[in-house]
C-alpha cells in the first residue's frame, strides 16, 4: 500500500520516546467513529468537523502524551494548528488532515515541539512500518499493537493493515484510544461506513478494562482502492471479515495490555432475547470490579458472575440459566458441586480465560472482552500525573 | 423503645462470632425497600411477599455469614423455615417475620445451625444493644455501624435508632446490605413510606464503594409508635429530617468501611438542570476506577473528573463548569494554574474529601458518597471463597 509515514521525538512524552506520527497516503475514502464522551477531546471536536465535509484524506497526525482534552478554545486552535502545519508540511490541503491527541488531560499543547516534531516526521516519510508507528502513538502500553491479514477476491489479493494503542481508560463508546486501519481496496463511503459500525460494535465498542471512556477514543478506516479488488454487495460480508479479524486481534491485545491484566476473558453470552439483551449482560459482568478482582485471585466465584447479571435489572429466570468457566459447569438452574481447586487452577493456569452463560430465553448472543483487576491497576493509576 | 434483640453464635461464620440476630418488637408500622438485582436473594423474594401482604411486624431475623442467594427453590422454603423458626421462638405469627441474610452468594443456609442460632437468640432476648446488634449482622466489616438521635415535637421527644452493616459490594439500588432504622412516633404506612423513599434516594442509594449491587440490599424502618409525638403534615418534614440524618451517618460509615478505602469523598453537583441530571453525573464522578485511584494517590487528577461527567454523554457546556477540590479551584471553564503540592497535600491529610462540581445550567443538586479505590480492596476481594 502507498501509505508512507514519519515519527519524532517531539518532547511531548516524559520518556523522550517518538510522539508523533505523520501518515501520508494518496486521497482515498475513509470512515471514522469518535468517543461518546461529551468532554470530547479537542481534536475530536475538530475531526467531527472535518468529517462532515470531507469524502476523501491524505494525511493523519498523532501527537502521544498529552490528550489535548478539556482545553477549552485554546485546545481547538491547537488542534486544528496541528492540521495546518502537517498539510503546510506535506503540500496537501488543511481539510484532507485527521488530528489526534493521546495522553494527560487538561494541559495545553507545548505548540512548539509539536510544529518541530510534525514538521521532522513529514520531511523524513518512509514505507509504512507497523510496529514503529504503534509505538509513536503509545502511551501507557506495555507492547505495540498492530496486525495485518490479506484476502483473496476473485484471485485478487487485498491487504488489511492495523496499528492501536491503548491500555487504561478503555471502555466503549467507542473505539478505544486510537486505532487505525488501512486496506487497498476499492470501496465507496456508505459501505465502508456500514462496515465500520459493524465491526467496531462488536469489537473496540465490547471491550473494557476499566469500564471508563476515554475523551479521546477514535477509530478510522482508510481505503486507498490502489488493488484490484472491488467491494460490491456479494463481497462485502467477506471484506467486513477481514477488517473484524484485524479489528479483533487489535482489540484484544488492548485488553491483554489493560493496565495491570494477568488475563483476558472471553465473555459469552448465549440464548438472549435480543442482541442488545446479550450485550448488556456481558458487559455488566466485564465491568463488575468484584467480578474482576476474583478473576484475579484465581476464585472461580459464580456468584459474582451472577450478581453482575442481576444488576442489569433484567427479568432473568435464574432456573433456566447455565454457566461454564473454561468445560466446568458452575452453575445449572441451582448451585452444582464442582471442583474448586481443579476451576481455580484453571484460572491460574491460562492466560485467556472463557465464560459461557446460556440464558434460555432466545437465540441471540454477544461476545464482551475484559480483563482483571489486580493491584497494577492501582498502582498505575494512583501516580498519573504527579 | 420496647425492642428487645437476641444474639448468637451459630457457626455460620467462619470467624466463629455472632452470626444471628433476632429483634423483637410490638406490632409495628414499618416501610421496607429492597436490592433491584434481578438476582434477588431468597429472604429478599420471601420479604417482598410478607410485605405486600402484611401492614404491620413485629420480628425480624438476620443471618450474616450466607447469603442465601442463587439458591434456588430450596433457599426460598429456607428463607420461609427462618421465618416459621423465628415465630415459633417467639410466639408470633409467620407473616409478622421478615427474613434477612448476608454473605457469601450461591452457598445452601446450614439449617441446623440456623434453628439452633434463632432458638437461642430468641430465649436470651435482652434491651436494644446497637453495637452487640450490628456486630451480629456484620461480615466483611471493619467496624460496627449504629447511630441514634433524638428529636422534639411539641415538647414531646421521639428516637431514632439505626445499624447498618455493608463494605463492599455496595450500590444502589437499593439499600446497601442491610439497615434497620427503629422509632416510636405514630406514624400511618403510606407517610412512612413516602419519607423511606425520600431519605433512601439521598443516602442509601447515593452512596457508592465499587458499583456492584448486592443480591441482598434491604432497609427497613419500623415504627413502635409507643411515644406520644403523633407525626402529621405539619410536622412530617421536621421527622423525615431526622430519619435522614440517622441514614447518612449509616451510609457514610459503610462508605468509610468501603473495603481498603482510605477517604470519604462527598461529590456535590451543583447548577444541574434536573435533580435527575445531577444525581447521574455525581454518579459517574463516583463509579470512576480512574478517579477513585486518583484520589488514593494523593493525585488532584481533575481531568479524570471531567472525563466521567463526559461519560454520561449529558451534553455539559464545558466552558461554563467549575470545579473545585476542597477549596482549590482546578477549573473554571478551562485548565487553571493551580499549586498541584497543595492540592496534593489536601488529599493527603484528610479523611474526608469534598468536590464541588458548578455546571452553570440549573438550581438543582445531588450529593452522592464515595471512597478511593486502592489495593486493600484487590487483597479484600481476590481471595473471599477460595
Amino acid at each position: 500500500m502507498n501509505i508512507k509515514m514519519g515519527v519524532a521525538k517531539a518532547g511531548i512524552k516524559p520518556s523522550g520516546d517518538y510522539d508523533i506520527l505523520v501518515l501520508k497516503f494518496p486521497p482515498s475514502v475513509y470512515s471514522a467513529v469518535f468517543t461518546k464522551n461529551s468532554l470530547a477531546a479537542a481534536p475530536v471536536i475538530y475531526d467531527r468537523l472535518v468529517c462532515s465535509l470531507q469524502d476523501k484524506i491524505s494525511a493523519i497526525v498523532v501527537n502521544s502524551g498529552n490528550a489535548n482534552a478539556g482545553t477549552g478554545q485554546e485546545g481547538f486552535e491547537n488542534a486544528e494548528k496541528m492540521a495546518q502545519i502537517t498539510a503546510e508540511s506535506l503540500g496537501i490541503d488543511k481539510e484532507e488532515v485527521l488530528v489526534f491527541s493521546t495522553g494527560v488531560i487538561g494541559v495545553q499543547l507545548p505548540m512548539d515541539k509539536v510544529k518541530d516534531g510534525i514538521e521532522t516526521a513529514s520531511s523524513s516519510l518512509q514505507e509504512l512500518d507497523l510496529e514503529l508507528a504503534a509505538r509513536a502513538i503509545s502511551t501507557t502500553d506495555a507492547f505495540y499493537k498492530y496486525y495485518e491479514t490479506n484476502g483473496l477476491i476473485e484471485d485478487k489479493v487485498f491487504t488489511v493493515k492495523g496499528i492501536a494503542k491503548g491500555a487504561g481508560m478503555i471502555h466503549p463508546n467507542m473505539a478505544t484510544m486510537l486505532a487505525y486501519i488501512f486496506t487497498d481496496v476499492k470501496i465507496d463511503k456508505p459501505t465502508l461506513d456500514q462496515i465500520t459500525k459493524l465491526v467496531v460494535d462488536r469489537t473496540f465498542n465490547s471491550i473494557s478494562v476499566d469500564g471508563c471512556e476515554s475523551t479521546n477514543d477514535s477509530f478510522v478506516i482508510v481505503a486507498t482502492g490502489e488493488s484490484d479488488v472491488e467491494i460490491n454487495d456479494s463481497n462485502k460480508l467477506y471484506f467486513a471479515k477481514k477488517v473484524y479479524e484485524v479489528a479483533l486481534e487489535l482489540a484484544k491485545m488492548i485488553v491483554k495490555d489493560g493496565e495491570g491484566a494477568t488475563k483476558l476473558i472471553e465473555i459469552n453470552v448465549h440464548q438472549a432475547f435480543s442482541k442488545d439483551e446479550a450485550r448488556k449482560i456481558a458487559e455488566s459482568i466485564a465491568l463488575s470490579n468484584l467480578f474482576k478482582t476474583a478473576m484475579f485471585g484465581n476464585d472461580p466465584n459464580w456468584g459474582r458472575i451472577l450478581a453482575a447479571v442481576g444488576q442489569t435489572h433484567i427479568g432473568i429466570d435464574f432456573s433456566q440459566v447455565k454457566l461454564y468457566l473454561g468445560d466446568f459447569l458452575l452453575y445449572s438452574g441451582q448451585p452444582l458441586e464442582f471442583d474448586k481447586k481443579q476451576a481455580s487452577e484453571y484460572l491460574k493456569n491460562n492466560k485467556e480465560i472463557r465464560i459461557d452463560l446460556y440464558l434460555g430465553r432466545g437465540e441471540e448472543e454477544w461476545t464482551y472482552y475484559t480483563c482483571d483487576l489486580g493491584y497494577k491497576y492501582v498502582e498505575i493509576n494512583a501516580e498519573y500525573t504527579t
